[in-house]
């Protein structure tokens, strides 16, 4: 009997996100890669856009159609936020959709109007299965919607001290990203000439996307509602993401009390570290690893407690977070083919 | 008859800050630089380690001592904290010393001490003119404690709200900064292969010895104790700090009236340029200048004001705030010397 | 009797180039700054694209017309290729034109059309004073076409090898360029994701179209047919060029000669730096000043003299090395406006 | 019956190319890691020099010494040079040693003693597979010296060319190095702060101890003496090199016959890559992998061949090398645990 994969196609191949899938899927034990799509870029090897998949540098970008990617076991989509819908509908319910877009994360349709602009699609199974009670949810789960990448490192920042109830529904990110969460696209800001030498400010005022999804999930942990002023920034590098997270402390909060609420979170979580005392977050220690670091401090003078998170936004951000809710969705063992070694320096 | 110029040492003319007050001295009409001066690296020519600063190239670097730095009009201090004091008063009270360290700009002992650890020196006017009051103090003084790299940038982005009275006085500031920040010293975590690709944070939770000194500077303006949650990261480039700072907007406030207290503040502030609405301040606009670049944000979600800040850490943030002030101390027009445009991209 | 400066004004102004010329004109002394034209951007203020030329960012940038530029002293133009013929020649013959394009800088119309595939326009006197006779050839001119930037970093490279005769008349050249000189235009390879992390070759096999432009100069300097192997390389760094030279040296030729040689040629040079012994030239020390600097070996195992040499792109690599020629051109000291210090780190 | 893995000490495993081993080896599914070893870190965890080795951060550094080393099935040395053959002699013969050091890898005592100064070593068979005849060599070899970085990849680039009679043997390379080819000492020239924005010339005009090496190779190659002008540069990058390689084409060479010498070459060869093309190598295509990738051209006009390489230089430069050259001595499949594709962008 010849052993099967799992034949996955990958939609939206030709830019960052689906190229970090196609990577981490290429050395998956258990998958097999099927159809590889995009949209202006089909009818070209994949190569000429992302010629670091030497192996598959031959393989030809199909068009981004249901047809294409129907017949695969599962689908991850890749795609500008909009489109996933009109493609999952026209997948069967027994087909595993892994949708790296935004469509389907937000609950509240008000929320997801405000920020996208467009009508609600409905709301799928969120992919941070270090949430309480995610994790469960993904197992058999057939649609999943994939965090965005800033709400991955701040979810995973905060979620511990409103689970223990430490802190004060009121919460101030800033975090800082590589230019790849930008994607591919031609925007002057994103030319090298620009970013290379320089942080800049974006999306300030809490206009940007990802802040509901921020609120969305700290609130559901906390059991109230939680405010986030979220501020995001772009760094001169390629990948990563810096969240430094604040609140204020609930009265009788100890450094101590806030370190052992995180350990007991991230005890048994194979892709969540706790560094140790002293050691602050880096994003290079992540880069390539589906890998989120965390460090906490309270500072008492502040009367706040600070926690930094670093990941890697292609990876735990997107791709590799992915495929951590694939396997736990397949049954396969939640580490399957994803690594927690960075490449570093 | 022959025109004089004043004549300036600079101490510590190996290192970032130190190199940065002879450029812009080296290009100040009035400004004629006498000693120049080192600690390990004296009896080697400046372009050995300033291999930018090529007219001074083959100036021999003096060992740091009262007697070499006696005799100069002007004395530009740029050592390790813990020196200045003994040097400055060995020097006459007619000499203008600008001491770029951070010993004379605490006023709280008890603040001093417990960020320092050593007894206090005492309190030197405070470098940074556009605080209210301050530039009219800074107009014949002979003693100059320039800011320190952060609070600059995080005093001009928040005083004006503080002045207007629109915000709470609880703040939350995180700022990343250009390596040349953390000076020359060699440090392991300071190495490009460490720096480049990654931002990391450091000095979390209310530890950096900068937050004091913001406390002081806001509690001023606000005339209430402000207290200040201050995260430092560092990000993959030279020079440059991006500052992110946030507190509760008053009852009342708007988009409108934050923007006008702004306006208001720095209307006739040659360094400090409110951006255009919807443009956000970039660390490259500045790069070389003696520019601070704002700009404001109402977060009516998180009930929060929001304002970033952009400066070059060597130039507004060190040598020329400490030139800018020294102008004034002798009188000179406040702008002489001082560029406001940016070396960019 | 007011004083009245030299009108200038600068066509492509919302580009790297064009914006880098305004950038010193503006701390020129002689000069005053009249239109800044652009195509696409026109209608919009400079400080849009180009915000950190802070004093000038409300100028409305007028439409590229020779009606626009007409009106004023010196006319700048930093256009694409093949703009510049059609401007000048509605520009009146005492209007110095200085073209920081290519139409006018070769002489043999066979090399024009081998490499830039459109008919020759041309030849004006070339902007490199520190070649042989081109100093005297600048006076009074009012056509100057600006040296391309790797012909500028190769030929004060290598010119004095050849001017004293100690190298064959075959190069190889590798260069290393930041993405500025690669200009504005929205390129996919480009982007800030692609270019930080990574070196890359491009135009490769002598194809790039400074070969010719080098040879050219090279060959009226040794009095024979030089032959250019040139390979460019795209590095992570906005600005720079390190240029790495090598020919055969003649017999007899010594490390002493070879440096000899060059002292000779650049002791009276303001713009270019024969470094110290021992030193080696790093774009950084360069960054923002009009300066080449220049350091020579001989290797005698491979019977090769190394020359390197590194310069801002943008400033003695085409806006710097423009305004020098201007200012010979119009019986200015050749140094006016220009600095050769540079901003590092 | 439990299954062993292959017992592997990693000595210098606190340094970047110890650590990069460390990171291969982890993935690898034969090889078990043993002691990990340090100098001057020894007795510290591993993770707190190398926080990406996730998995193994709590490992304590030994102190690198025969006694720890001995027990092991294979050696890996990550070493200072001039420290290895004390070890290696203690270790049994049955031993495999991976020397990353230069100690072994020259044959010619007088070339050693040139350029490192103290007596000769030895020699080790050379860990460069796709060299002619050498992957015969390694089989069952339990001495293996590990290719200097630059050298792996100008050997790559150019043995096709020497094999096959199409190249003059007098070569020019000039190469473009990541920092992390400095190691992780501290040097005041790799600090952050100045090589970010700055490419740098080094050991220049032929005294770079990589040159020797390349000589050799192609020497025996071409079945002649071949002399290389090689010219190292530094990068503002953490990893990668590109090196640029030519050499005067012998007569009748056509662009066809080069590119038909490398299909030839590299037909079958695992780990290294002739681009399509059109298409030239950038470092960040290999980084994180175990691949070379090489495109060539044939500039007629200056009568060359160029070949262009660019490699990971911790993986196929140093690490990546060493376990390939490993897994084929210890008869294991040439690929195991090495990828071809790269962590991009």
């Amino acid at each position: 009997m010849v052993r099967m994969g799992i034949r996955a196609a990958v939609a939206g191949a030709s830019g960052y996100a689906g190229g970090e899938i196609v990577r981490i899927l290429a050395g998956h034990p258990e998958f097999e890669i099927g159809a590889v799509t995009a949209g202006a870029n089909a009818g070209t090897p994949l190569g000429a856009r992302q010629p670091h998949l030497r192996p598959l540098a031959d393989r030809i970008l199909d068009e981004t159609t249901p047809d294409v990617l129907a017949g695969h076991d599962a689908v991850f989509l890749a795609l500008p936020h909009g489109q996933s819908a009109a493609i999952a509908e026209r997948l069967g319910d027994d087909v595993l959709v892994v949708d790296c877009g935004a469509d389907f994360r937000l609950a509240d349709p008000a929320d997801w109007e405000r920020y996208y602009g467009t009508p609600h699609a409905g709301t799928w199974p969120y992919g941070l299965p270090e949430l309480p009670g995610h994790r469960e949810r993904l197992r058999g789960a057939r649609r999943i919607a994939v965090p965005g990448c800033y709400p991955t490192a701040v979810l995973l920042a905060l979620f511990p001290a409103f689970a223990a109830g430490l802190a004060e529904p009121d919460v101030v990110v800033v975090a800082a990203s590589g230019t790849s969460g930008a994607g591919r696209a031609l925007k002057p800001h994103l030319l090298g000439s620009e970013v290379m030498g320089s942080v800049s400010a974006y999306g300030v005022g809490g206009v940007h996307r990802h802040t509901p999804e921020m609120a969305q999930g700290l609130s559901a942990v906390a059991g109230e509602p939680v405010t986030v002023s979220f501020t995001p920034t772009l760094a001169p590098m390629s990948r990563g993401i810096l969240a430094t997270c604040t609140a204020k402390a609930r009265p009788g909060v100890t450094a101590e009390t806030l370190r052992a609420a995180y350990e007991r979170a991230y005890a048994d979580e194979p892709f969540v570290g706790l560094l140790p005392e002293g050691t602050w977050p880096a994003t290079a220690m992540t880069l390539g690893a589906n890998t989120a670091l965390v460090q906490t401090a309270l500072d008492e003078r502040a009367g706040r407690l600070v926690v930094v998170a670093a990941i890697d936004n292609l990876v735990k951000g997107t791709a590799g977070g992915a495929v951590q809710s694939a396997n736990i969705a397949l049954g396969l063992p939640e580490e399957l083919g994803l690594t927690t070694i960075g490449v570093s320096p």
